[in-house]
């Protein structure tokens, strides 16, 4: 196959039958990223691709420093052109990695560039891209509509104030939706050092005196409320591990009042805290009918020396290793019991435990298709072989056909590319099936099955 | 291919000429399963397929409870017909799935039917099904007989009469043998609270006062050896985790006392006790030439809510992660040190202890052909993907041409069509070897390879 | 294709024609294997196969031991051609071992045998084979040096004296080099019986008094300087777990302390032990400009009968399981912080951690291409399997054009054969990428990207 050629991935006849028939066109509903609403707001345009590539994403960063790039080309002052050139330099020992593949068809699909990125042809796509990004449809909002896209989550703290959202609903031709998502990660890590602070920002926010968990949980309440107003559908919560301690109210509060003090919280303690806020967020979900997404075994802000220097989410998390099939099916128990079971989407950074997390969640199945499912591959494992190692698994543990599907986790305008890949994958994955006489031909299962999972799956199940 | 092929699965001339001549006639051992043996003494047959497929076979309970099917229609008051109906409507989203392969390979060998199952083919099938049902070669010992089963081995309890054993055992046209296997886990799991109960039945059964451990392991002793005249080969134990922890007769002895007064046992008690058990059973073993199999790694009954009103073996049970190749080694090690090791297979729920658990055992192996075995992939992990891996594993960490092979592990008569799948996986990986020139094509080696893993290497190895 | 054939693992025209131009006759760089040098200074010969391939390789001997091979014929008294003869009629059970296609490649490379081996070939073979071992071009020095060998680094004690090293740099026509790599365990492992006589055993050789752990790093400090002055250019430590535990130079003292005065040392004071001498070494290796290899997740000596009575490493050692990223994070970013982390080349046994080991190195990258390395698949996971999952996620978790490549790991001197093995592996995976459109067909980028895996990159990292 020519390289980036329009079979891209599609291995058979029938898998380039059922790509371009029910798949490719589907809208996009891209239910969990991190672009930044206010770009959307105000219709953000880009100077250059190292702009749109490389100013946040720090996937390609590791990459570079893996070259040996000095820091000042990726992070650093060195000029765009000189940071584009190191990184395109670095490209073509990337084989096989979702960067390589995605940045080239990236290229392609919004600039209709289908050479080689390397260091030769730096200069001519850097020039190149720069006359495309300044016609008006390499605006924002104009990427996002020729992608086909439907609705953004954005990620969202409950202090946020939604400014972006609330101007943006407002707006009539816009052609898609964006929604806020609840992520209330800095109300749950009662270990970290910026607990109180963040306590004092929720506390300003919701207009609640936060003087202990009842009080948080006010604050905390009034915020979901507001979210839900907005539209919000969906949570999300990191989590280094799994987590299960069974805390009362009381022992919640004297934790809440020792973290308040600045005293020392200890692993069980954190653990306890984390719980017991789980289980009250959970509730409200299922309450409000949102879906509630776990992301667990991430180890973040490894490299100390580089966090003083850049902060949080510049390239320097890892895979943890912490599989506790016990802890997840305990927190899971605790909410069926109480009929208080979300909508739940687990997911671990750790592709080890893909196995085990579908037969822990399909113990507490039942009303509603699909109710607790198995996030797509995520963060270092939405490779090529982790999402079909993902699928796979999805298909032989648990019921393929009711999965929600892929989203970007992505902080670019241009990579809804990753939906493409993704579908070409599932394609192949059910022509495989047809081909080795598995699955029967019939074309509206096909049909179904496909169109389910790119789009309408996701659709009914959060919207 | 077409659907349900002929060739299903065999994907070079070499794998299906392999499967026809040397694989696909092979009698069946099975020597692991769930069947009632009393079934078989009754010569039982069902009314209709949902008594067949749906009554006890909780892994489609769990694909329809993924697909939101209610209660009702799995384990509860609906009709049978709406019962089937239902799971009917489930198969189609199960592209992948064992259980939708199962059921048409099922279907076809069985009932001469190749169509799909789906909604609208639900009433069909059902009643296509009913009428064959009734005719005698549906009778459970006419299926284990066109299945060309030549063993059974069930799953006992030691206090169990074996009845039903010793009926079938006086049977002279019966046509195949049906055994008993040797699973003692109530004796073993001192910490559950029904233990009290099940020394107090054991007593009766065996006639001894069970006033300490030594009564208990006399008790024991007589039981083992009833199961030995009744021709048993084999005991299973299935253990949640991987247990090693050493414990003197007087440890024993106090922790017995306990948990008959029924006062709390910790985990390290209970997992001294169990290591104090499996010790004395597998030297019993060992004296009567009999395999140990020990299951690993399942989390059982997590759902508390279903645990109340189903009871156990529901549909609730998930994989453990908890690798721990040094309490495997040490628990092998003591038995080796004394000569008292006996066959041994081991098996893992987790399938990410796969290649470990060939690294443990081989360090034990002497004696005998494969000594020490890893079992076939299990439970959650017979899937295409699962045996695909084991096959695969086992070749490449260990000697495969050692393998005893597939079982069924099932509660079905119609599932030994998992045999005929195993062992188009198996010619499909031997073909693909001598295909890709990594395997010479002898023919005598490549019939005596697939021969010995479907049949000969099993019966060598337990009967 | 046919068995042994020249395109052995060469799926595809390109895949061949890569492996032609730019694999297959690359120089071999062996940077690390267990190969004895005094072996190469006396420029050794075999009398027989067994001598070559049996005496050493308990590879071998566990798959014997796996098909009920008694022990006589494996490390007992038999003669050679019996054990010969023994192993020959194990290895057609060994289908998709990587013993059984090694074996056969080496016949065919060294030898010119492009038969089978079996027990009926088994007498022809010894033969054929003992006739050629007496030519001169068997001796181990033409062996090496028609393996296109360029570079060898065996593996040496801290105490040892490297005399055959020494007189190997003094002959002018060798036409490879031999260079010790630093090994130190001894060292490291406090809590083992003998550290006392190793210290002692150090003190001689160093000709410092070892009083203290100040001594003892002294009296190290001089060997290092001695092995760097003999141009060895790296190291390599095997650990059991993953370990990090900070540890002050008094508790370093005290614990050495206990140890030399034969009191029994607990868990965590060898961790902390462990943790302060690695981390002392690894600023030698910083300095010295050495690579630092960690082995982790090795269990040894798990069968006591046979390792009373045969030593270790012979065939009892199994997969550890004890992921820890965090502690893995940790040694690196202590080392990071002070500016002396050296170029680092990470091993697992267990291959669960492969993907997990990428994403944490990657965290502490920069200031030389690759700095941080996942060494190739080890020990019982360099087969076919194994190999390509690492280059696979070595591809999409890193970056595979930096990658370092293979080593034999091996105590015989034909398996160099593993080499080629690997760069089939690898030559194959390249193409795929192409073929399948993922990668450019551009000649230089393919050219560079094998010849830098399979000889530059680590001539260029170590050398």
């Amino acid at each position: 196959m020519e390289f980036l050629s329009e079979d891209l991935l599609l291995t058979s006849p029938l898998s380039r039958r059922l790509y371009q028939a029910y798949a490719k066109d589907m809208p996009i509903i891209d239910y969990h990223c991190h672009i930044n609403p206010h770009d959307i707001l105000k219709d953000k345009k880009f100077e250059n691709i190292t702009q749109l590539w490389l100013y946040g994403d720090h996937y390609k960063w590791r990459l570079m420093r893996n070259c040996g790039v000095e820091e000042k080309y990726i992070t650093g002052d060195a000029g765009d052109f000189e940071k584009f050139e190191a990184f395109a330099k670095c490209l073509p020992r990337c084989i096989g990695n979702p960067i390589y593949i995605w940045c080239h068809m990236e290229l392609k699909r919004y600039f209709g560039y289908d050479g080689e990125i390397n260091g030769e042809t730096a200069r001519h796509i850097f020039d190149f891209t720069r006359e495309k990004l300044a016609l008006t449809e390499f605006s924002v909002r104009n990427i996002i509509r020729r992608s086909k896209v439907e609705l953004i989550c954005t990620t969202d703290d409950p202090a946020d104030d939604l400014s972006a959202h609330i101007e943006l609903a407002k707006e009539k031709d816009l052609g898609f939706k964006v929604l806020p998502s609840f992520r209330p990660d800095k109300a749950i890590h009662v270990e970290k050092k910026d607990f109180p602070e963040y306590v004092e920002k929720l506390a300003k926010t919701s207009q609640v005196v936060i003087d202990g968990v009842e009080a948080l949980k006010e604050a905390l309440s009034k915020r979901l409320d507001f979210f839900n107003r907005q539209g919000c559908k969906v949570s999300d919560h990191a989590l280094d591990s799994y987590i299960y301690s069974e805390c009362t109210c009381e022992e919640a509060e004297e934790i809440f009042r020792k973290a308040m003090a600045r005293q020392p919280i200890d692993e069980l303690e954190a653990e306890k805290f984390q719980t017991y806020m789980l289980l009250f967020f959970a509730a409200k979900y299922a309450e409000y009918g949102w879906g509630m997404q776990l992301h667990y075994n991430c180890l973040r802000n490894n490299n100390s020396v580089m966090f003083e220097k850049l902060g949080p989410d510049t390239g320097f998390d890892c895979i943890n290793c912490s599989p506790s099939p016990a802890k997840l099916a305990r927190l899971l128990d605790a909410l069926y019991k109480e009929g208080k079971l979300p909508k739940t989407i687990v997911y671990s950074l750790d592709p080890n435990d893909d196995k085990m997390i579908n037969t822990v969640i399909n113990c507490f199945q039942g009303g509603a298709t699909g109710k607790l499912q198995h996030g797509s591959a995520w963060w270092f494992n939405d490779t090529k072989g982790g999402m079909t190692a993902h699928l796979s698994t999805l298909a032989e543990y648990s019921v393929l056909g009711n999965f929600i599907g892929m989203l970007t986790d992505s902080r670019s305008f241009t990579s809804y590319i990753r939906h493409d890949y993704f579908r070409r994958l599932l394609c192949d994955f059910v022509a495989n099936q047809v081909n080795s006489g598995e699955y029967p031909a019939g074309e509206a299962s096909l049909k179904a099955l496909i169109e389910n999972i790119c789009y309408y799956n996701v659709k009914n199940y959060l919207f």
